[in-house]
């Protein structure tokens, strides 16, 4: 019996009044994910989106219609980041949840209200959902973990802390963008493993990375831990995760302290915040762990998180170069697979981030880590697909990738879907390779 | 010739009506740090210490007593952080130090205005004086590098990037804290060489980093990079650190993405920003590198970062038991050695920092990594001082240490000195050591 709450808002026979959200793949009114958008010079704001439509969060609060909880999320949700409306916990949020569905569900009497505070997607910008406090990626994709470790060190892929530790490392948070930011090819000191010595220049290396982001609501004290049984009490969502890599940085910069420059020129991120509440039906068992490998110490061992820890996710990764768009040719497929790769469950990376009373925050981003697959197809960065450059992949024109081009326009694509349940997914989380500033 | 101006405000004849501040240690009228403040239940906002007391730039702010862009400063300054203040840029920081040295040098004629403008420093809680947008922690102390190298990895102490890339890592900024923050020992998970299998609970090799931390003033847009000639003019001061750091997490988790848990359940920082205007005097020479060193990359290399990218300016570390305090024996001096064993300057580290396109933002706090010296007694963490533990240290009790013990005190102390010039100092960074919560 999963101990989340699947309720009327998942109620697959449930529509909207708002059309265009009827058989939407990503927003339809089972999914209702959080954003910030602002139309022209208006400040951002929250909203909610329903098929190609936002409802917006600031007008909904002056509306009336809402009382108690629901009343305060969308109030504290009328402001240019979502901080103040995570930092109130889950139960407002799911109050403003039950009631933006039966605002928007097929025969609401309060149609006539609701519908002038919706907004065409088309017509705004998006803007991050929250104010990013820390940005920490951690490492649980295992098949990741092994094919980048194999590459880097080909004589000791996976190091003997990966089924101990949920690996993890800070990032840099001002670089965060949403959706269509220019990824600006960075510039670094590389060295090639031939060369003499190091240069400067515009990276070759540029590549992908296919993450999940989870997005925190609360914290808790400097010096405390959060329990894991009480991990997911404290996050908001998931958000798909772009974690744009310049291998050649990389190989000459991480020894001994980590990915620095590598990492922290862009990462890029779906806008809307899918809450853990639309992901209720998606919550699938952790898979097992392969025979042998250790049992995870007491405070990273929940049964509930077992049960319930993953979810049915399909992620996929599309690439389209300049000519291809130019041409009207349809983007290509670089990989796709299920989001099952995760050896850690979020719960799990949330309980060993605040294990050692490390402050968690609202408004704090941890992404994933690279969702590979074991088999071709399935890897999550061109790093692993073309083996550091070495087999290089043939787009529809002729053209061939070993890793990103100027023109490149790369996308990041994820989808839930469960027996019973309508699908939802996460909207776009695209960049195109803009040339260095040299 | 240096670039930098050393005005009326380091006449080292220059003394002022605050009698404590005239042969002060720390807070002459020649430093006028910056901070921020609060007494009782007032809101927190900025103030410049001088002597024993903090001026109040709220109430200077108020007095009509500045006019242009000083005027700006003490205002943007009248707020619980000084990021609107710095972000102002290098002028009206000069123009309010100008003002205020002129108040508060004796015979100034607005005395009687300005001394209800003083609060004594013993009544106040100090806070950090900006908000941290994010941090970075170097690894410019070449000798640590190669100390703890030896250590970590002893056929490979100093790894072949290190005299060319100013390496660095992201850090943890919800968990930066003014001196006097109880240093909460962590619980994490460890795994001694010879155990069969890891463990979780209270850490044993707890122990302390000493390093400078830059504050950032302003940055640079996405995409952009900080040329080196530049680098300065975003910074707008230091502080001394802590890099709290848990040995026994670090060695079991930090490869292959570098220090997470280990480093980020606290970092002390002393609540005064010493402003490089202050610094002005004690500005020298980078040492030059040794024979046979590797020049660095242009984008690194400026000859007037060279002439006067180094300070003059001198460490220690202090400790003191519980029973030490309780017998009332004083503090004992750990290590002491001058800053000048920082292989990098703050302007290659910023240089550096934003050489990809990465945005720096008001509020980035940087860190040197720990400044240790080639000498015994020079070093700047325990673990470097009793070799992971194999040496203890005897205090004056006959206790003996080779990691920090719960009750221990510890103290950074930095002192500017330059022929011709007032010696100033940074003020306390301090932390007591408490027992793990359980």
């Amino acid at each position: 019996m999963p101990s989340i709450l699947i309720d009327e808002t998942h109620d697959p026979a449930r529509e909207s009044w708002v059309e265009s959200a009827n058989g939407h793949g990503d927003f339809p009114i089972q999914n209702l994910p959080l954003g910030v958008f602002s139309r022209g010079g208006d400040a951002p704001r929250g909203g909610v989106a329903i098929g190609d439509m936002i409802l917006d969060l600031g007008k909904l609060a002056l509306s009336g219609l809402l009382k108690g909880p629901a009343a305060d999320a969308a109030e504290a949700a009328a402001a240019p980041s979502l901080n103040a409306m995570l930092a109130l916990g889950a139960e407002p949020r799911r109050a403003l949840r039950r009631c933006i569905s039966a605002l928007l569900a097929k025969d609401a009497p309060e149609r006539a209200q609701v519908e002038p505070m919706l907004v065409p997607m088309a017509e705004v910008q998006m803007h991050l959902p929250a104010h990013v406090s820390d940005y920490t990626d951690f490492y649980v994709g295992i098949h990741h973990a092994t094919n980048i470790g194999s590459l880097f060190r080909p004589d000791n892929p996976l190091l003997p802390n990966y089924k101990h530790v949920p690996i993890g490392y800070h990032g840099r948070a001002s670089t965060i963008r949403p959706t269509g930011a220019e990824v600006i090819r960075p510039q670094g000191q590389t060295k090639a493993p031939t060369a003499d010595a190091p240069s400067f220049g515009p990276i070759a290396k540029l590549d992908y990375e296919l993450e999940l982001g989870v997005w925190m609501a609360t914290g808790n004290d400097l010096g405390t831990r959060i329990p894991i049984g009480e991990a997911l009490d404290h996050v908001a969502g998931l958000t798909l995760l772009n974690d744009w890599s310049a291998r050649d940085i990389q190989a000459w910069e991480y020894q001994p302290l980590g990915p620095f420059l590598a990492k922290n020129f862009l990462t890029t991120v779906s806008p809307w915040l899918i809450t853990l509440e639309a992901l209720a039906p998606f919550r699938r068992a952790q898979p097992p762990r392969p025979e042998g490998d250790p049992q995870p110490l007491p405070y990273l061992w929940d049964e509930a998180d077992l049960r319930e820890g993953a979810f049915s996710l399909d992620l996929e990764v599309y690439l389209s170069s300049a000519a291809m768009r130019e041409k009207h040719i349809a983007p290509m497929r670089l990989s796709h697979g299920p989001a099952s790769n995760m050896y850690w469950t979020i719960a799990q990376m949330v309980a060993h981030h605040a294990s050692n009373g490390c402050q968690m925050q609202t408004g704090d981003l941890l992404g994933s880590g690279t969702i590979s697959g074991p088999e071709h197809g399935s890897q999550g960065s061109l790093m692993e697909i073309t083996r550091n450059g070495k087999d290089a992949v043939e787009l529809p024109t002729g053209e061939t990738r070993t890793f990103l081009e100027d023109g490149d326009e790369l996308s990041l694509a994820g989808r839930f879907t469960a027996d019973g349940a309508v699908s939802i997914g996460f909207g776009q989380c695209t960049g195109v390779v803009a040339p260095a500033k040299v």
